[in-house]
């Protein structure tokens, strides 16, 4: 049953909050005790905080909202340059001018979820009661309680309905739990090499990494920001874990196979003698730069706790009878963490429910992170579904 | 080209010598300075000693020997009851009377490889030229100095040529390497589950482990025992996530699925929610327990290294040409640590180096653990293998 949702009389777009205290990088959008966050634990939320990113400009029908949702460890700098490592946004090959979700025609926002560190509000956040950091006294999360949150905001930003919301891995989860929680919001929606629930694979993986950061001494309990430490070493085991499974063996045998770090052969050490090695390595140590290790927990949890079919009686179909909105998924072939067969079993709720769906697997041997590369047939496929959609509620 | 060996002169079958000093489970054998191992990276070990279990009875023409390889956290202890876990062997399944490695007909010698922890010399054992374990000052050793090592072993035995050599995942890497190295005593080679060489995705996965280990400050820079600690924590870390690996995404929904630990639903905290996090949590505390941190480094090590057709010019089919051993390979459909065409490369070298082989690929959903598992196909072939490998050197 979707969410009941009033919008505020007299909303607005928010002016920008830049250079606000918490969060120097993005406007942040605060609700205050007058608009709590009730979670699907049953814990209230408040005061909570969205930091946010928004590209190209509202039409005076505000008809032209996209919602990007941001996957595990990315956030709300989906098209611009990244403030703390310098990079470009996530999705810079997809969203920006002339591009397939084109800010020239489109207005995207892009938030920090639930539970994250950039922004909004998370463990690494001050407690209200304690004045100190939440830590493991931040409640746990779901990502149906992530997409309340960003339905707070797009009201707040004074928009009923959103043309699209996007997606790929955690973010297409939002998608689906857009769809399910607020038909009537959703206009379109494009999940994208995502599950309708995680697998038990997909849960132990996390689990490993869950452990690995829980088993770094410095992770003191949850409370190494009070103790002044970071579990930077077990924070980067986690995601040197978790990063081989975002990309397919082809993939890594393409880009690495055996090579060797010396072409002098081997060390006889523990030392990075393939390239393979060393390029994890860094994947680790350059995460814990950039994120929060109990926000690493706590979104981990969110995702092992997503299985829409049983918020709806153990039947898929039953989140979205009755729907209007327009779906189109993509799963990748290569991609082993969310495969092809995850997307047909939403394909076929859909289908059950008398959606409108289309359905495309994309040929490609980049793994699940492919979602986040150079894919034309994803482009090509993204501007096509969008410009219709577009069309459908009457944009030039 | 394959290492030279002679048979000391009144080699005998050794005496078990249960209740030695340094190892009080299994038999040990002791290689003193007059005979040195020459490793691969050019180190010397010496001396060294080599741990094994033996089954059954070796026939008066010494032609009865099966030399069982173990895979990388296993140990001799194939058919007997475990001495640290009381756990039944890990290839009780399949080594026994009347079982299909037949101990009424067959010798079975199995041996705990170089750089283990179980009686053969490795980082835990008591470095000669300080007094003190070895530590990161042990040699980084090979898989083919694996099996240089069970060579002198065998020889030791008074055994000049192995009926057959069998093992799967590593134990089915050094088959291969002894296959490759002492083609003229070995008749009959097995190579289960396993691969020529070790893929990218693998060592990212063993680098993974190893960095989850020396993350553990109670690693102590590789010198725990000394310092009375131990990496408990890390190799724990390391144990999940590679238990991922051993297991199929079918298996692990199979027996797991996304079922409660509790089933009055979620905890929403980071207990073990989910059976699958509880079994892991349990694999990764029930492993450190019985096995040696370093030697996981070392063993991983080992595997990673392994490239068979690197050693020989980067024809693989060159490392076999002119052998008369007969080879029996078997994979698995759901195994995706070692897949089958992991398997095919080598079918394919065996081929073109004229060798005669057999390959069976056997429909599972188990993944990589179905050849320690009951796999009634699997049992059946390798029966058959071994009975005509005795009939085809004149056992009844």
């Amino acid at each position: 049953m979707a969410d009941s949702v009033t919008l505020s009389p007299g909303a607005r777009i928010a002016e920008p909050a830049r250079g606000e205290a918490d969060h120097p990088h993005s406007p942040v959008v605060r609700f205050g005790a007058d608009r709590p966050l009730r979670l699907d634990s049953g814990a209230v939320l408040s005061p909570f905080q969205i930091g946010y990113q928004t590209y190209g400009t509202l039409n005076a029908a505000r008809s032209n909202a996209i919602m990007v949702c941001h996957a595990l460890t990315a956030d709300q700098h989906a098209a611009n340059v990244h403030p703390v490592t310098g990079k470009p946004g996530w999705w810079e090959t997809l969203i920006g001018p002339g591009k397939p979700i084109d800010t020239d025609r489109f207005f995207v926002i892009s938030s920090n979820v639930l539970g994250g560190c950039l922004g909004t509000t998370g463990p690494s956040s001050t407690n209200p009661a304690t004045g100190a950091p939440y830590g493991l006294d931040f409640p746990v999360v779901t990502i149906r309680d992530m997409v309340r949150a960003q339905s707070m905001l797009v009201e707040h930003l004074g928009i009923e309905r959103l043309l699209a919301v996007v997606g790929g891995s955690m973010g297409g989860m939002q998608v689906l739990q857009w769809a399910a929680s607020y038909p009537e919001r959703v206009f379109a929606a494009m999940p994208i090499a995502t599950a309708a629930r995680h697998s038990a694979q997909n849960i132990a993986f996390h689990e490993v990494g869950r452990q690995a950061v829980m088993a770094d001494p410095d992770w003191q309990g949850g409370r190494y920001l009070a103790a002044g430490t970071s579990p930077r070493r077990g924070l980067s085991v986690a995601r040197m874990a978790a990063h081989i499974t975002y990309m397919s063996d082809g993939s890594l045998h393409r880009k690495f196979g055996r090579r060797l770090q010396d072409r002098d052969g081997h060390t006889f050490s523990f030392d990075a003698d393939f390239q393979v090695e060393s390029y994890l390595r860094h994947q680790g140590e350059a995460f814990v730069d950039r994120f929060d290790a109990n926000s690493y927990l706590y979104v981990t949890r969110a995702m092992d706790y997503f299985d829409l079919a049983a918020e709806h009686g153990g039947v898929l179909a039953n989140a979205f009878r009755g729907t209007t909105t327009r779906f189109c998924l993509i799963s990748f072939t290569s991609d082993w963490l969310f495969p092809t067969p995850d997307s047909r079993a939403v394909v076929h709720a859909l289908n059950a429910a008398g959606a409108s769906v289309s359905f495309a697997e994309i040929e490609t041997d980049k793994g699940h992170d492919a979602f986040l590369l150079d894919e034309p047939e994803l482009f090509a496929i993204t501007r096509g579904f969008l410009d219709a959609a577009a069309r459908g509620v009457g944009i030039r």
